[in-house]
């Protein structure tokens, strides 16, 4: 089955686990509005590839981590649209969760959707107990404190705090464990996988910070110019845009060298490549060269 | 071990789970603050008298699964006293975590809770896998949609809510989940386990709408008066401050009725007696009822 499909259909289920005549009808319809439309799916594609890659001998597992760690993705995005947060009104081409169903609405789905990614993992039940013991502790570690993504998003209530720490933590460590929690779902070895989602996540986390200066907002599907507005931390504040650009290379170069050798390694690398090109267009680095070019002092 | 000293031991080293150099400190100090002080710990409380009573032949995941239940409460309290909810400044004696260290550290904070509320289960590790897989399900079944304390909360943001319902969802689904998981952890069928949850969540919550029209700000740690400020459900407000007293004595009757025949029955029969009357002085029971006699319409 198609992955994308395979992704689509495997939410929907999960969803269904929150959802009956008993549940209050605006939070069901706020948690799908979280989760449906999606974006890229970049993370359950990626967990689904490494798992592929390491056999996928339980696919209801690793449909299972892969539906967990999206879950954890459109939770983080409904909490950091808050008001309090980026206060955004737009997300993925329709209003917010907080903008369609009010503030309130908005807290309890990103728990809810929390709450859920562990449910879908239990729910897989016993026949690999062991694996899902590991992969709920993946995906716990890739979104609470020390380091998971709420802990990056804490970094901005921090009067200082590392650039690096702040982008591996806020972005980088959900990847990792996309691509941990798909050698995990496998029965594989979730340690040399990890590279991979280390190198991708801060990859993307670039990538998010050249987009916030360089895209069309009608093409993000939600405003732009937020990093300047809301005084963000951004590698494109901190390093320039052609020196971003500059690292993205490098970052998404090391990704696809760290791919172990395995069966899936071509299909993987084609991933990388596709999502690349997706994340940061030619045609935009283009622009971007020309422009440092032709600002450049005379000589250099 | 005394049982709470036991649930503080335990809570301290779960929160350490999450805590380290690497962690953003406000963040670990809201934390903290969320669970130390804590308030009765009557949730945890029942997890282990349960767990007990069904034999507790495996400590560390009683503790893990005690542990998941008061820190899904904390996360609760948290996000219940936010602006949008409740505005509440105090919450056990202290100020509330918005208060304290503002609104986004609040929602982080109770996002980062619950995520180590499933990783103090997964921690345990392979030896109990199984029984830890069902206490992940029970946990999120008593936390998120359809009918966990999340499910409860939603209930305030529909224009119509049945009140048992909104009850049953908000206080009584944690209840319910302590006394299964109690169970579970050591091994034990949750099933006959459940109703002793369920009556006692139910008599809670009568009794936290009791509390908020007769108690002292002071005594109780946070404001009262709430229900009525904010236009709440209420059995206090539905069934008169005498109705909700005699409702309260009702359900506890009920709960002491439902305890399985065990080693841990006369325990459990004193925990919920000492229980009734910290929730419910009987000196208010006395005022209250002197109260309706007086206003009761003659030969009635």
């Amino acid at each position: 089955m198609d992955a994308q499909l395979r992704i689509e259909r495997a939410l929907d289920a999960a969803l269904r686990l929150g959802e009956s005549t008993a549940a209050p009808p605006r939070l069901v319809a706020a948690t799908r509005h979280a989760v449906f439309p999606g974006g890229a799916r970049i993370r359950p594609k990626l967990c689904l590839a490494v798992a592929w890659a390491c056999g996928d001998d339980a696919p209801t597992v690793s449909d299972a981590a892969a539906v967990a760690i999206e879950l954890m993705h459109c939770a983080s995005l409904v909490h950091d649209d808050l008001p309090c947060f980026d206060d955004a009104a737009m997300r993925r081409g329709q209003a917010s969760v907080h903008a369609a169903f009010g503030e309130r609405l908005a807290v309890l789905t990103g728990d809810a959707l929390i709450v859920l990614a562990f449910r879908t993992l239990a729910a897989v039940g016993g026949a690999h107990a062991e694996r899902l013991i590991g992969l709920c502790e993946t995906v716990a570690a890739g979104v609470g404190a020390p380091d998971g993504i709420v802990a990056g998003q804490a970094w901005e209530c921090e009067a200082k705090a590392d650039l690096a720490t702040y982008q591996r933590a806020k972005t980088g460590a959900l990847f990792a464990a996309a691509t941990a929690a798909g050698a995990q779902a496998a029965g594989h070895d979730a340690a040399s996988w990890r590279a991979l989602g280390d190198w991708l996540g801060e990859a993307y986390q670039v990538a998010d910070d050249i987009r916030d200066v360089m895209a069309d907002p009608a093409w993000l599907g939600k405003p732009t110019g937020r990093d300047e507005t809301l005084d963000r931390m951004s590698s494109a504040r901190a390093l320039g845009l052609p020196g971003a650009v500059a690292h993205f290379d490098r970052l998404l170069a090391s990704a696809i060298e760290s791919i172990p050798d395995c069966r899936g390694a071509a299909a993987l690398r084609a991933l990388v490549h596709a999502e690349s090109e997706r994340l940061v267009p030619k045609a935009w680095v283009g622009r971007i060269r020309e422009q440092a070019a032709q600002f450049a002092p005379a000589g250099s």
